[in-house]
């Protein structure tokens, strides 16, 4: 039996659009020699659609969708992704299902049971767990079907469910695996799921055919990467990363497990496609096409402007450079060089006759009062408005330029560089952006090297350095780390040695700032724990503050 | 027995703060005779803590806030909510429980079994529900002790459930129910709480104790309004809605049934006193006490400037009035009229000169390009941060002054009208707020006249009316409500009579502006569906747009 795996990059809601991708998949597919083919988790809709599975017209248009992909399937079998009714009174409304439509119709349903609710996942707020579990038969062969997470509780040792589907279904004697995915990117998350899918095979001595969504839907990052594995534990096929991919595979040779083509993961060169992509998806998905980036001359914004043009193109990106009476030169001479070594448009618009304009109304009101926090943010704000002001005249969408850490402690002013449409790096601490900025430079200086060695500084006021405010990166960055995706709190962290005035400055940091990374942006996600919708916090607390 | 319920205003993560609070109680209830007190849904901790559920750190805390309140048990029963480890390692880690507390140590534990997670809840995201149900025995008396929304399964008729905790305990024959609550307000929630209690009470034939958190945690407001229910339906007593209040009743009082203390309600009294309850919290609780608020002479910066002097105190707030070259005279002396009626401190700041500077700054870039929403944009930004830079130099915390029918449109502008750190009637809308102003001017006219009567303009550029942009609000209003609270869809809304060309527009408006409402400060929820933790849509989409 020849099977295709068809590891798609679904659009939200775009039904139109997401149907005459997968018939397109279906003609190659065939083109292909393939008798059956295979997409995502969800991948009518597209993953994840949050609260839009409330409304009925939602539902409607999916039906409507898994209509039309049925009458191309004569002599032909397809397995996708769509949410279907609960036709019972009791349990949520829906179930996380695979059709599996042939000769024309919807031959079976199956229903997802593992329904993850934890980080980013919100799936038990829409679909009632699946506990009925049977394989599809398909020209002489049984099919064991599973959806995404059921196959992340190996033999029941997961503590957050208390069934295992492939267990359920081995009674029935099944001759392969084929798994339907929504699984998002983390840096180190390929490597987890490489282990948990080799795991399952092994314990249940069967072929694997994994097919994993790809793309970004708006901060989280599907990298696809979609497995095709021998009985043996043999990477029979992996799909490249972050793009879409069509292959056929013939079942006996799948199941002879002579091949091994595992492909190599480095974090840097990971996160770095996976920011294009989210970069990419954004912009097209949205059907916008130009970004615009504040300049500073700094490692932050040379890494975003970078990723901008290489994801969108230098004709569709455009740069200011926006010097205060307190920027350094060199923050001009490296900001220009790299606008240049990447061809950008780019502008300089010096600040001080509008900031005066701001102390000259406010003269009168601030009268007696030093210079302090207010002018400095002053300054990051007409910043702000410049670009937000290109945006509006010229179309261009502004890019926001924080990284991880700033955004960890508050280090950074809300309506001035915290604006924009999209945070590109705020999942990214800054002693990794300068690994970005070296995988960036790995075969020419495109980001200057004086802006990745020089110490940082925001430049709003006399000789002022980051590490006037901040602790060292080096600490910080572990420190935070430990907090935000390890969870250990103050007593763990004083264990592991590190000095307890700075667990507790940095913890009381990350839990007051609350309030700003409320405001912003959508942040790529590339760890196992990104701000936004995976970390939910309240503002209004008491707690290490 | 004599029984006190004590509806307590908890602050998230503030355990001596919660601790402390719970004792006083403790203390006001044994000074008026009580044997028992009861206190809500996770009153230690505070309810929702959200993902600092997930730190170990967190739950010590909770563990060590128990041991204090156990302590003062000597001759006394406490029953208290709090997150207990599930000790089997099946399962979330968590139980949501009720402890109760007596004699000095902890004698029973009970765990919550209906988990909401839909709208604002995400209790599965953290709990594991119980499946095991006990009556509690003290002095003689058989308590069924329940948690929220345990008692929202009344017969096993909601369809979410397959469980109802109080038929399950039937068979041990309880002699009262006790239920331990965070049940958020919304304008219309109380008459549906009292609908279900009685349902309860009335199937079951037991009185009542249902104890309510009061208090705001961040967007979501708590009413209180305890029930103390006679097995015969009559509300023996209803606490007050938005503020603390500890009551001792004589069990066989209410059991008899002889009183009936049900309290009015009033759409718009139940708004202004929720509002005022967010306001409180928030800054209270922040550890914040002045506010200020651009004062345009238009409808929805005066309700917001009046409730704010009414939570905080004339004192604690100050308005700026910030007129342009658009502005009209009228608007002026309104806004003037409205400071002078609350007794604020106000101050008029021009914006022309700012406007200039900028406009000068970015004439060789935008030559020849006619005046447009840029424009326009750049006016609502100085305002935002004139606005910033007074609160930045002084500590008032800007208050965002939006309304629903703006936010669900995008009618305003990102880093300029919608900035703030909380928006106050993000979820009333444009319709309601007329309403809102005319029970504000109920007994004096607070609110200038003409704010209320003139129609609604930006004044970004001459003559601009809201109208030019936007369909009429009462028509708009309609549709939203029916789209966002009504989950209805563009066929069932033109098949109800709307306009089909009103309808499409409407839903893609609401559509495309998910982006700004991202990027907006939280909004005090008072609606059953009000934008922000409630409402989870993607961004990067393509539906009914």
């Amino acid at each position: 039996m020849r099977i295709a795996v068809a590891q798609l990059n679904s659009h939200i809601g775009n039904f139109e659009g997401n149907v005459q991708r997968i018939l397109e998949a279906v003609a190659e597919a065939r083109a292909q020699g393939a008798e059956l083919i295979v997409f995502p988790e969800l991948s009518v809709c597209g993953y994840p659609p949050r609260d839009f599975l409330e409304f009925d017209d939602f539902i409607r248009q999916v039906n409507d969708a898994l209509a039309q992909l049925a009458a191309v399937t004569q002599g032909f079998a397809i397995l996708v992704g769509a949410p279907t009714r609960n036709p019972l009174p009791e349990g949520k409304d829906l179930f996380n299902s695979a059709y599996f439509l042939a000769d024309g119709q919807v031959r079976h349903i199956r229903h997802k049971a593992l329904l993850p609710t934890y980080d980013i996942f919100d799936e038990y707020r829409y679909f009632e767990p699946s506990h009925h579990f049977e394989i599809i038969e398909f020209r002489g062969k049984r099919l064991a079907v599973t959806i995404c997470e059921d196959l992340w509780n190996v033999g029941n040792e997961n503590p957050l469910y208390t069934v295992c589907p492939m267990d359920e279904m081995m009674a029935q004697q099944p001759d392969l695996m084929v798994n339907l995915s929504a699984s998002p990117f983390s840096y180190d998350h390929a490597e987890d799921r490489m282990h948990v899918l080799r795991t399952n095979v092994l314990r249940y001595n069967l072929p694997l055919f994994y097919c994993n969504q790809v793309g970004a839907q708006t901060e989280v990052i599907f990298d696809g990467g979609s497995v095709i594995m021998s009985p043996n534990g043999r990477v029979y096929d992996e799909m490249p990363y972050f793009e879409e991919c069509i292959r056929t595979y013939e079942l006996d040779e799948v199941l002879a497990g002579a091949r091994d083509n595992e492909q190599p993961r480095h974090k840097m060169a990971l996160i770095h496609d996976a920011l294009l992509l989210g970069l990419r998806d954004y912009f097209g998905k949205l059907n916008l096409k130009k970004a615009i980036v504040g300049l500073s001359g700094g490692i932050d914004s040379a890494v975003v402007t970078v990723l901008a043009a290489r994801a969108l193109g230098p004709d569709n990106v455009r740069v200011l450079l926006m010097p205060s009476q307190y920027s350094s030169e060199h923050s001009i001479a490296d900001a220009r060089a790299l606008a240049e070594n990447l061809g950008l448009q780019y502008d300089i618009l010096p600040l001080q006759s509008v900031y005066e304009s701001y102390l000259n109304l406010l003269e009168p009101h601030f009268e007696g009062l030093p210079f302090n926090i207010t002018e400095e943010n002053i300054q990051a704000r007409i910043r702000g408005m410049l670009l937000m002001a290109f945006s509006n005249k010229f179309g261009h969408i502004l890019l926001n330029t924080s990284n991880k850490s700033e955004m960890a402690v508050g280090y950074g002013t809300l309506y001035g560089d915290m604006c924009g449409g999209l945070s590109v790096i705020g999942d990214v601490y800054k002693t990794e952006i300068y690994e970005l900025a070296e995988y960036i430079n790995k075969d020419a200086e495109v980001i200057p090297v004086n802006t990745i060695t020089k110490p940082p500084s925001a430049e709003l006021r006399p000789g002022q350095k980051d590490s006037d405010s901040l602790p060292p990166y080096d600490q910080l960055d572990q420190v935070l780390f430990q907090y935000i995706e390890q969870r250990q709190g103050p007593r763990e962290l004083i264990a592991m040695g590190f000095d307890e005035t700075l667990v507790r400055r940095t913890l009381r940091l990350v839990n007051i700032n609350e309030f700003k990374r409320h405001q912003t942006a959508p942040v790529l996600r590339v760890s196992d724990k990104a701000f936004g919708v995976g970390r939910r916090m309240p503002i209004v607390v008491k707690y290490l503050s």
